[in-house]
């Protein structure tokens, strides 16, 4: 094989007269006159090489059968392109090799789409080609930038003094949480083992045994009905550290997160980060991971409302719920239609309905302009600032619909204003979560992080009596409008850790027997701890600007947990299952993958 | 929390006079006379903290109520020890803190075992309380080389352009080699995922796709009865390149050991390691992974022994095994009954018997020896170089029985004599591995690597004809007598690899259905490529100075795949089975799962 001495990017003027040698494949190749042009690509980049009669002998006869796609070496000579070959588009585009020496390596079909960026091709097809999508220079971009994040989080968290220890993934099954892929046990009839949903057990164990500080970049595992930016196995940088308080950590955080969009895409971003508490980020954008790009804030109204005419207001607050505007600025000039066209839209998060008013010719117009009072109109004016032009739009109900209706229409109605700067990086942390929440389906208290957050100190007293009210020392880091890292300070008190599971339920029997060995380890001299995790996935699909996580992930499973390139799952040994200890529950349906994935 | 100002490793005699605060665990605590000592330790060493009645105030009340490993903050002045009481097996024993201020962060039980280095404790009731276990200085020193060795691995390949990539886990399930961990699919009934046990296909997948320099700190997974050396999960460190020759690779490689040594534990390793025919380490030591610390190697004997009247060696050879010796220098002057004590070992490999003879005054000594002629024990003499005092053991049978007899008597042998210097770290490349082998059981060749390993080009017309001569492309690395990495060549042609498959037994049919994917991407123009994987965990046991895995693990399983700390594998729910559409196939028997581990 001819050896490599260079690669197709790397040249420049600079190695003008030099005879170096290329391998990679053939990009596109045409023929002018008899004098060949072949673009040759690698990772690197495009390099023109030209085959010619004057100078290229028998490579000339060789390189005519070549395709696009076959795997070439070549050698010859870099030289200046005529003024008026010069190609502006390319790096490379000021100079080509003059081949004298050419080696087919291998040959290649015709692919079934075009190498090439921004191709339109159905994604099926990409995922079951990944091996060519992956060829396209976005996509390989996009595998560097990984490559590259993933180093800059393992070199800066090395340099502050974090370990980085591997954790089982043939681990135990936790009815907390979601659902568990589970993978039984040869050795151990009928037993389970279970993958992992994230690292947490093993941290804080880690951190009982005096390690301090800890971190991973690990495979986690869900077996839950995918969304768009859901893959059944993601990756987390999992951090978690003892002897920090939560302010000191988070500052670290921000600094490894300057970092990383500095040395990635060239961002600087400006500390601290925002910090607003979980109630305000509800209240304000409707959302607990607010894109903060953006102001449009939501309006509390039941102070002017509750007397008015508007009898959905009044019965809705009544009832303890609550009405909120938003101020679409500049929308009062809408159609009716237009307007009427964003019902759908906020039925889909829960409204029943979506009161408006627009600023037209200096007055208030909409149907239930006329429930007010002159002195209320006047009001609604003052607290939303409208002004000619505008037009607010009210939810009314609980206030968990009110937020999604609202903060799902502040994004729609921002987006198309053109108030999202996409260049721009607004993070921010949210803080001061509740602790629990009430699940009205399972009638108990649930986690609102996980049952080994920390409450606030001051809180824990009322981890019975009020559970509701408790704060937990959690925190959240929203980017744009995603959330992209989340951790807490942790219980390291057996009592308090008792405490929890009782608030959630749990006899002291059943805590013991799921979580035993940590209640057992806090007594053996636990140093208080926390930590984090971020969304390594996503926020690759943030720097990398994508919209989708598959396009992060060099071999990703469809929405519905297939691969289609190795078409998996599938069917097994009968004899596979018996030494498994398990049989098929009954005779699976035949069903064909690809239509539903 | 009083806020940790320096690590506990960290002070030395230049902060005398500072003011500081540490946050660690109770090693010890002394009380001398009304002045209370404590040892206290964080992961970085030890320091002693006094509390005294003329400068600690009300912290000596607090600190006389704590007792080991209870977590402390303490904050004091950094005082000169009195030279009687200077320690000098401390690095920190010139130095002490007068401690102000304290505060008691947690409490501790007594531990079930004392948390100090070369502990004598049953290995089960380690792991129990493994988060005590690993707070040993020992342990955590482990758990940072290994961090370290990662951290080293990573920048080194980055370095050259290597792309860490990450690949699935949850993978197709494909019946060569070692037996798959099954993951049921909830949402395709009666299919499975598998978890990979190496990322082998998909490694060669990202070189189809350009990708060029390819590794991972991978997790891999094997379903094997254990032995000490194995884990059912295990990390290697894998790698994978086009474009380049072998030669080039396995320098790449070198520099890349020479680097982790000097980093890890300043040993420097001299360039180029030896390299070694797969055939000469069977035939001289016995074994692929010769321990070459030592010389000691095996003699053949056929040409000599042939017709000499042991019977059993003549009829040996004439069924075309063979016959080898091996000189234990100085060994002549053993008792019969340490002689004999040696048949038992031996028969463990295989060995139907074990001849000898004794250089003993002069003269060849044991029962074999008359049926010797003079002339045979002339040459048998000048072959093995005996001497006085030199005991020679003979082995005859099957190529395999003699190599695996003679090389493990070798090792006992050797070791016995002293002659393996433990700080002694000698690499060896093996090479020029057959492709296949015969495998009695399943009466079929089967890959002595893997069915992706390329021939020797000029053994390639010969897979047909004569099978077990063809060569591969294939290197193991090996390091004082263990295989710490391996790899190859690969296909990449597809008519090369249906041929491999051929060679395998796979009709073309069976062939496509387990490998389609990958015989389609050879045909897309796939560049010439290939690599190496290490195995991380072995190479952090032998830079640790360890003999067994499980030392290099956070949370290691046990020899029948148990997790003694987590208690898993488990019993699960019916509700999740039923849900993944599985049962079990018979009531688990009820077993103490802990009296096998």
């Amino acid at each position: 094989m001819l050896k490599r001495t260079h690669h197709c990017g790397q040249l420049t003027a600079a190695n003008i007269g030099e005879t170096v040698t290329l391998n990679g494949w053939v990009q596109t190749r045409r023929d002018l006159g008899g004098v060949l042009f072949i673009d040759l690509r690698d990772r690197s980049g495009i390099m023109q090489v030209v085959f010619n009669p004057d100078f290229s002998g028998e490579a000339l006869a060789v390189a005519d059968k070549v395709r696009s796609e076959y795997v070439l070496a070549v050698t010859g000579k870099v030289v200046q392109r005529d003024p008026e070959t010069v190609n502006k588009n390319l790096a490379t585009g000021e100079i080509e090799v003059q081949v004298t020496e050419i080696e087919v390596l291998n040959a290649a079909k015709t692919p079934p789409f075009f190498i090439e960026d921004g191709v339109e091709v159905d994604e099926q097809l990409r995922l079951k080609y990944r091996y060519l999508d992956l060829r396209r220079p976005e996509m390989q971009q996009t595998l560097m930038l990984r490559s590259k994040a993933s180093k800059i989080f393992r070199d800066f968290l090395d340099g502050e003094g974090f370990a980085d220890v591997e954790t089982p993934i043939l681990t135990k099954s936790t009815p907390e949480g979601a659902r568990d892929y589970l993978v039984p046990s040869r050795v151990h009839a009928g037993e389970f083992f279970a993958l992992p949903q994230s690292p947490q057990i093993y941290k804080q164990l880690l951190m009982v045994s005096g390690l301090e500080r800890y971190y991973q970049i690990a495979r986690c595992f869900r077996d839950e009905d995918l969304r768009a930016d859901r893959q059944p196995e993601f990756t987390q940088v999992d951090i978690e550290t003892s002897f920090m308080e939560r302010d000191d950590l988070l500052s670290m955080m921000e600094q490894l997160m300057v970092r990383l969009f500095k040395e990635t895409i060239g961002v600087e971003l400006a500390t601290p980060f925002q910090r607003i508490s979980h109630a305000d980020a509800m209240g304000k954008y409707g959302s607990d991971k607010p894109d903060l790009r953006f102001g449009m804030e939501l309006i509390e109204m039941n102070d002017i409302v509750a007397d008015s005419g508007v009898k959905v207001f009044a019965s809705v607050i009544e009832k303890g719920g609550e009405v909120k505007c938003l101020n679409a600025k500049g929308c009062g000039t809408w159609t009716r239609k237009e307007i009427d066209d964003l019902g759908p839209f906020a039925a889909r998060y829960g409204a029943k309905g979506l009161a408006w008013i627009q600023v037209k010719e200096g007055e208030f117009k909409g149907p239930i302009v006329k429930f007010f009072t002159p002195e209320e109109i006047e009001a609604v004016k003052e607290r939303t600032g409208a002004e000619e032009g505008d037009l607010l739009l009210f939810s009314a109900d609980t206030k968990k619909v009110v937020a999604d209706v609202l903060g799902a229409l502040r994004l729609r109605i921002g987006r198309q204003l053109g108030l999202i700067n996409d260049k721009e990086f607004k993070f921010a942390w949210v803080l001061d979560f509740p602790l629990l929440s009430y699940d009205e389906e399972q009638k108990r208290y649930v986690a609102e992080h996980h049952p080994f957050t920390r409450p606030n100190d001051e809180d824990v007293e009322r981890l019975e009596s009020d559970p509701l009210s408790v704060r937990a020392q959690a925190y959240d880091l929203v980017l744009n409008g995603y959330e992209v890292g989340g951790g807490s300070m942790r219980i390291y008190k057996r009592d308090v850790q008792e405490k929890m599971f009782a608030a959630l339920g749990l006899s002291p029997e059943e805590a013991y027997e799921k979580f035993g060995f940590l209640l057992d380890a806090f007594e053996y001299g636990t140093p208080p701890h926390g930590g984090i995790a971020f969304g390594f996935d996503r926020l690759v699909m943030l720097l990398a600007g994508r919209t989708n996580l598959r396009e992060t992930i060099a071999f990703p499973k469809t929405a519905n947990a297939t691969d289609l390139l190795m078409d998996s799952p599938s069917e097994v040994d009968g004899g596979q299952l018996e030494q498994l200890h398990i049989k098929l529950a009954k005779k699976p349906v035949e069903e064909k993958k690809e239509s539903n994935g």
